[in-house]
Formats: structure tokens, sequence, C-alpha cells
């Protein structure tokens, strides 16, 4: 069973990432979830990235706000991927964040979706799982049917709404 | 042998792109580069996403600059893990790069990198590829290790220089 | 009958949208409108815009938020004149969408609105109509001097309350 | 035969406009250019504006920088379709520029193209022609082929300098 | 009397305006307010800014947001000096109405103040005046005295809520 | 007992520098809070960085928003070390306070920690005067661990609310 | 004669400076050019701004770039008008000189042109100078004339490079 | 003899550090200077800063750009004040590393300078040694002399070259 580690520095970003969870869940993906800070709990940061691997976790999603460093320091004790999410924090709706997650240095990348997108973050890490899962290509291209279909329904309803 | 498809929007992104094409070379993965435009040649964009699959490709790396769309037109026709290069173009040093590309909409996402982050871009192919082929960990490994070397050889040379 | 096709990546967009929708009608224009997103319907999206002059649609307008691609990926796919109307969503009030959309690279234009310029993007497709349909440069007039008119009624309306 | 006015505030702008100038010349539009102020010759640039339609002019292309005021000065004045071409200039590669055009309020839009967008100023002026002058849209068509062949051409020399 | 116009261009404005009316009649300074629109009243707005001096007004007092032409508008047709107001708007809490307000080119200043700095705006017309009006020097002194004896008792309030 | 003086531009301030006053005397710091505005009384905030030292103040933590130019007027008058402390004010969320703090020309530096962040303001502080007071950086080292069983506590409590 | 006080923070500042001198000059206004810094010499400064009424100056014009709390700072200790000149500096293109200058507290204005408008400056101060000194509205109107004529030059010019 | 650590993610960060090294020097500091990074030898890092205190040193200068993380990241190994000088990179002139950098979350704050703000960083250092060594106070005041005194030839050189 895949297994995905999901890492957020404080438990007020459990809102967000909760989106997450339930997306990998509904994958059938194996989520660990687990609140630790790059700042107040370093040794246990750097430990779990580091040990990451052994305890069978695959893909790392890292969330975080303001100088969001939680991302990036999970990378630099792991070859895991590590996707970073940035929280809306307190300025510029989350360009600090954004910035500090995005803007790793040459050598430790840092796989950065949109500002809040829990439900992408948790999506490319299904998109990297496929690489190992291969069946999980086929449920994201029925995720997509999906998708496209509430669309379609939202088209729809459009049309008996303006009319 | 593994295999990433590298796109960019013009051939003037060559400059930056090609650190990413030596990168992924050094770790012995097959590159196929392309110019096509998401607007100049949009069938022909949509054409190759659709079927990189079945070519074999099994990352894609898309850069492009401004309204950077290619990297997100990519990623809505294949379930390939899709990583966005933003390009430093004319405004504020590629924020409109990085927006365009970072910010997908829930459901499509793309794995952004710093701008104009082309090692890095090659490196987080690297890291998704090792899902399938584990010795790229154990390369990645030697990689990380002889970056920490050329930083402790800055880190002497820069002893002899102070002091 | 002149013809506005509109086009939204989500419903969600409804709210704004719906201004461009009274302001046509008011015009005395048809509008086509649409629930159609460039990247969970791609194939969709770029048939849309592929066959609308066929449909009689002469110009197209496009609200989009974040990485707001649709209006430049129709825009790829006709030679009708396609408006981009930017939804203020959710990094520094739309200053993600509006740079996705106005940033276009050489060769393919959206003429871009204000962000939530709903108003405005119905209106600069009247403009553009007129081109074809001369009557409707009358009715711009008119427009514009019911708008003085309403300027002045508030003059009126202020020199009562502060006095 | 079709006729564009193009207007910048400064005759350094030209370096800019001047591809304006061209590409509507290669598309058979008359082109009358002039150097008007907003600010410094605001009762010749109203004059303008106001006396465009009986001079023929269908179109109006207006380039400025800084408080760009000129494009939204000038649609205050005429009916005609205003497209606003920001010049990148002192501040933020032209984000001031592009505030100061794109976010007219409502009632009187301005077509806005990228910051120094110049050849974009002119195609959006030939797709708008285009409604008046049916045979500027396989113009239109033509200019688009001739782009992807450039691409293509691109692309062709990438495979040969890559490999 | 001194004699300040001030002008908005939407009786929305007027929520922040009001600030500057009761302050100048504070200072014994006839207010002239008016709704006046750059861009729906273009003809209205140049004719005050035109006749401004013979009414007998001193200064005058713009405010505006978006792309906020009014006040470099009305300079261009008055050597009168002009103080623009930016109003907080839609995008990036009026970083739009700023810049489009004080980068004004080179030969039309417009002295600028805060965002939505309303009491600014009036007191800055004051200092103006009190070049024509040295009692109004002596006004602004008190002013500032009392501004002083208001952060005084703060901070005494301070000493006994902190304590 | 060591000593530290808070300055608040204005008594608005107070919800946020509230908790730097309780984290100082927390670590049983005599704390020193005044009122006083770098524009609005000059001469007392001048005096007061000039006098502070002799006061026995050792540290200064001074909160601003907007043009925030208190902490650097501050400086200017002190060799004591000034933290400073940007309130999220008008606009965009307080990047115009963060700026007008931390870019402090050369000669003047002044200690800016992050926008709202009172609580690091007053940290900071203790680091500082842990430089005099040996005992101080033993009580951090505890704050440190509790922070972090805090962070472990959240940790357990997630593992209970996710499964 | 009238008076124009000019400071600014470093000699480096002169560069953009010379500018606002040699336009007052060329109104025959007397100028008083010095450099003091804020932070650097802050009794100088102060004392400066507290005699300047005393000395004969009439407005002050104040250069600064960074944390640019110069025209803030002087205009704390006078009534005098105070003209903001933000310097292009290290960040953004001067976007930090700008807020830390025009986003002044309620109560002390500083009248703030564009980043590097030294001419604008210089010519603000004239237009205030003109409450007092009549003979300058009829000086800037001239200006205005000559600079409308340049204005028509280009103009003429362009048409013969253009045809 | 005081001691200051100070650290840069690479060697091409010297050049704006040197000046650090060059003022802690002319104040008679000793300079410990390390090339380590947080992200490319995160063990070396934590370890530096986790026995920085035990080795002597007394404060933490770390120098980084992009994503910043290097004093985040000490500052979560030590007690010891740890200043964060932002370096100009590749975005918005170093907006990237400044947000990094200055926006920690609460409980563990750094020091933040202006960007590139060598100089600074080197005396917010000995204003805070100046907590355990008095006689740097002294120090500081006589460089602020110095300082002073070359703005006052400054300005006696302008008054020179004015006139």
């Amino acid at each position: 069973m895949p297994k995905v580690g999901i890492l957020m520095g404080s438990i007020s970003d459990l809102d967000i990432v909760r989106k997450s969870v339930e997306v990998l869940k509904e994958f059938g993906i194996e989520v660990e979830t687990r609140v630790l800070s790059a700042h107040r709990t370093p040794y246990e940061a750097a430990e779990y990235a580091r040990t990451a691997e052994e305890r069978g976790v695959e893909v790392i999603i890292a969330a975080a706000g303001k100088a969001a460093h939680l991302p990036g320091v999970l990378a630099a004790y792991t070859v895991l991927p590590v996707i970073g999410l940035p929280i809306k924090s307190s300025m510029m709706d989350g360009l600090d964040s954004l910035l500090s997650i995005v803007q790793m240095p040459a050598g430790i990348p840092v796989a950065t979706v949109a500002v809040n997108g829990s439900e992408n973050a948790a999506l490319l890490a299904v998109h990297i799982l496929a690489m190992r899962y291969p069946h999980l290509a086929d449920r994201l291209k029925e995720y997509r049917r999906s998708m496209a279909e509430r669309v379609h329904q939202q088209d729809s309803k459009l049309q008996e709404e303006i009319l």
C-alpha cells in the first residue's frame, strides 16, 4: 500500500491540510500525519525526514506558512520527493510562504503547489506514486473524468439558471 | 532507461533549460527536448502531452515565461507528473511566470520549482523517477555528497582567503 | 443579432460574470454562457474556441482566476477577439489572475480588463462589436450619457448632503 | 483601407511602439502615429480622441508608462475601441504602467495587453478590425500559421543542436 | 477666506473624503465638494480644473481609486496645487491607486498622500494655504500641540492600564 | 533586574504589543511601556531614546505601522539595541511597515522581526539581554523545551483526531 | 526672492537631486542645498527643520532612499510644506523609498512625488510658492507651454521619421 | 575578546559579507567565518549552531538568498542571538530572501537587517555585544561621530560644488 507522510508546522494548518488527507485516502493511500516544526522541534523534524524512507514513506507533503522552512528543511535530509504546500498566512495572502518554499537553491528541489492548494498537494503525490503503482494512473484518469463531469453538470445547471 | 520530456515555449529559453538537460544526462536519463508553444502551436502541445506516455516519457519538464501556460496546459492532457520551470521574463523577475505556473486550480497540479531553477527542475524529475528506478535514489545521494563536498571546499578556501 | 460567448472556469465565477451577461443583454446582444475549464475540460475548451466562429460567436469573454489560463488557451484556437476578465482569487487580490491573463506572449493577444471588471468586459465586447454593428456605437454613446447623468445626480446629492 | 491611430506620450516610447507600426503595415492597415501627452498636451489629446472617428480612425492604440493615463483619457472621449500598451518604465518593470491602464473604473474599458507587448497591441487591433474587414481574419490565420512554422523550425534546430 | 476644491470620482469615496472636509472646516477653510469623474464626465472634470482658479479655488484635493487618473487629469488643466488622495480599492490595498497617482511623468506633479490618508490630504492643503494665509501656520502649530497632547493622554492611560 | 523599553506610535498598537509585555514579564524582565510618536511627539521620542540608557533601559522595542519611522528614529539617538516590530497596517498586510523599518541605511541598524511578530520581538530582547544576564539563556532553553512540548502535544492530539 | 531648502540623506543622491536644483533656479528661486541624514545626523536634521522658517526657507524638498525617513522626520519639526522625493534604491525600484515616504500617519503629511521624480519635486515647490508669489503661476504656465511645444516638436519629428 | 560567527550559504555571498567582516574587525571583534548551507550541508549547519556557544561564539550572523532558510535553521539550534542578512538574489531585489528570513514563526526570532545590509549586520552584532562588553558602546558612539563627520564633509563639499 503506497504511503505518504504529511507534516505541518502547527496544528492550526490542519484546516487546510485535511483536504490532502481526504484526497489521499480516496486514492487508497496510507497517510502518516504529523505536527513537527522546523524551528520549534528541529531535531525531530530532521529525524523524521532522515528515517522516513526506512519507515516506508514514499512521498512527503509539508505544509507551512510565513517563513515556511519546513519543506526545504525536510528535503535537505531525504531524497524522497518533497511537496511544499504554502499556507496563506499573515502577509500578502501567502506570498511569503510561497517564496520561502519555491525559491529553493540549486541542489535541493521542493515540488511546490499553489497557496492553500491542499487538494493539488495530494494529487501531485498521487501522480508521483503512480511511477511505482501503475493502478494509480488509472485512478487519476477516473478522477479527472469525474472532475470533467462536474464541470459539465455546472455547465448544464448554468444553462438552466441563465435562460 | 528512464526518459524525461523537456518542453520550452521558445528556443530563447534554451539558455536556462540547457542546465536541466545536462543534469538529467549526468544521471543517465534519456531526454526528449522540444520547442512547443501552448499558444502558437496549441494542437501540437496538446498532442505532445496526450501521447507522451505511450512514447515512453515518464516525467515532463515545461519551461515558460510571462503568462506561462505551457506547464498547466500539458498537465491538463496527461497524468504524467509535470514539473513547471518559471523563466525570468519581463516583469518583476519572473513573478508573472511563477504565479502563472504555481497557482493552478484544484485538480491539475504542476510541481513548480524556483524561477530559473533549471538544475532543480531536473533534480526533481530524478527524485520522482527514483520511485520507479531505485538506483537513482543512490545516485541522488552521491550527488548530494559531492554538493556537500563542494561546500566544504568553498569553506576551506574561505578560511585561507579571510585569514 | 450580435453574439458573444462568455466562458468561466467554474460556476463560482458566476457572481462576477453575471454583470457581463446583464450588460450585454441590455445592449440587445445574444449571449452564449458556458462553464468550461482549460484544465479540467481541455478538449471541450479547445473545441469551443475552434468552433465558436462557425456557431456565430463574434467575441469571446473568458473569466478566470489564479493561474488563469482560460482566455489565453481559447485565444490560441480562434482568431475571434478574446477578452480576459481576471477574477479576484486567492492571492494579492487577483494579481495572479491578472498577470496570467495579460502577460500573453507575442502573437496571441488577450484584451484584458480590470480585476473583477465584469461590466467593462461586456462594454469592451460592445465597443468591438460596434465595428460590425454601427448602431451599437450609438447605444454606447447613450450608455455614456446616462453614466454621466448618474455622476451629475451623485454630485447634486452630495451638495445637499454636505451643506 | 482600415485605419489605426497610435499615440504615445513621449517619443522615447517609439522604440517599443515601432513594432506595432510594422505589424499593422504588414497587415495592410493605415497607421496614424502621434506623440500626444495626456498631461502635457491635454487639450490636443482630448481633441484627438473626440475627432478620431470622423478622421476615419477605427481603433486606437495608446502607449504610456508610469502613471499611464493616456489610454484611459482617450477612451473617455471616444467610443472607438482603445488598446492600452503599458510601457516598462521606472518601477517594478512597468507594474505601475500596467495597473494605471488596466484597472479602469466601470464604464470606460481599455483593452490592455502585456507590458511592452507592442506586437500584441497591433495584433489585437487586427483582431478587432477583422469584425469589419473579414479578409483580416484570413490574414490572421496565415500569420498564425507562419508563427507556428517558426516554432517548428526552432524545434528542428533544437534537435540538431541538442543531439 | 481660503478655499479648497475637493473632487471625488464616485460618491462611494465620500466615506473617506468626509474626513478631509471636516478637517478643512475645522481650519475655517471654505470647501467646494464635487463628484466628477475623469472618465465618465471628462469634459466637466477638465472644465472644473480649467476654471477653478477664477472661481477662487486655491488648492485642489482629488480622491480616486483603481486606475486613479482624476488628480493627474485635473493637474493637467490648472497650475493650482493638486493633492492626490489614493482610495483603497480593489487591488493590493490601493497599490494601484497609489501608483496611478504618484508616478506622474515629469512636468505635471501631483502632491500625493497615503492611501486613504484623508486627514493628511486636508492638512497638506492647509500647509500649502499657509503660504498665503499666515494665520494658518499658527493654526497648524496649535493642531500639532493638540495631537501631541492626545499622544500624551494615550501614554498616561497606558501607564494606568499596563500597571 | 533587566529592563526593556517598549514604545508604540499609537495606543491602537497595544493589541499587538501586549504579547511582548507578557512574554517579557514571564522572563522576569522589567518593562517600561510608552506611547510616543516619531511624528506627533518628535521631541519626546528623541529625548526618550537619548536618555534611555541612563534610565536603565537596556533594549528598546519599537512598534510602528505604515511609514514606520519610530524604530529608526529612536536608533538614531541611542546605541542601545533597537528592535523594530512592524505593525500590520493599511497596505499589503504591513509591507509598508516592514520595509520602512528593515531597510535602514548603513550605520544605524534596527533588528527587525516579522509583521505583528510581537512574541518574537520580546524573545529577541531576551536573547540579547542574555548577553548580560546568563540566567536568561537558561530560561530561553526552558521556553523552547515547553514550545517543543506543545508541538508534541499537538502532534499527539492530531493522531487521535485523524485516526 | 522665494527660497526652497533641498535636503538629501547622502551626497550619492545628488545625481537625482541636481535636476530639482536646476528647475528651481530656472524659476528664479533661491535654493539652500544640504546633505543631512535623519539617522546619522539626527540632531542637525531636526535643527534644520526647526529653524528653516526663521532662515527664510518656505518649502522643503527632502530626497531619500530605502527606509526613507528624512522627509517625515523633517515634517515633524516644521509646519512648512515638505515634499518627499523617493530615490530609487536597492529594492523593487524604490518601492521601499516610496512607501516609507508616502504612508505617513495622520497628522503629519508629506507631499510625495514619483520615484526619482526630481523635476516634479521642484515643480511642486513652485506650484506651492505660487500661493505667495503670483508671478510664479505665470512662469508655470509658460513652462507648460514650452513643454507642450516640445511634445509638438516630437510629434512633427515623428511624422517625418515614420513616413 | 568578543567573538562573532558569520555564516554564508555559498561563497558567492562573500562579496556582500566581506563588509561585515571588516566592520567587526574594526571593532576588535574576533570573527569565525564559514560557508555552510542549510540545505546542502544540513548536518554541519545544525552542528555549527548547536556547538557555537561552547566554541565561544556570542552572536551569529547568517547571510542567505532566495528561500533563505539558513538564519532560521541556525536559530532553531541555539539561543545565541542570530542576525539574518538577506542577500539580493534572483527575485524582486531580494524580497524572497527578506521574507524568508524576517517572517519567522513565533518562538524563534531572527534579528533581520536590510537586503545586502552587510555593514548593519555587523553593527547590530556590536550593539548586542555591547551588552556584555561595555567598551563597545563607547566605540559605537565614536563610530557614529565619524559617520556624522563624513555627512558634514559631504555637506561642505556639496556647498562648494553647487555654488
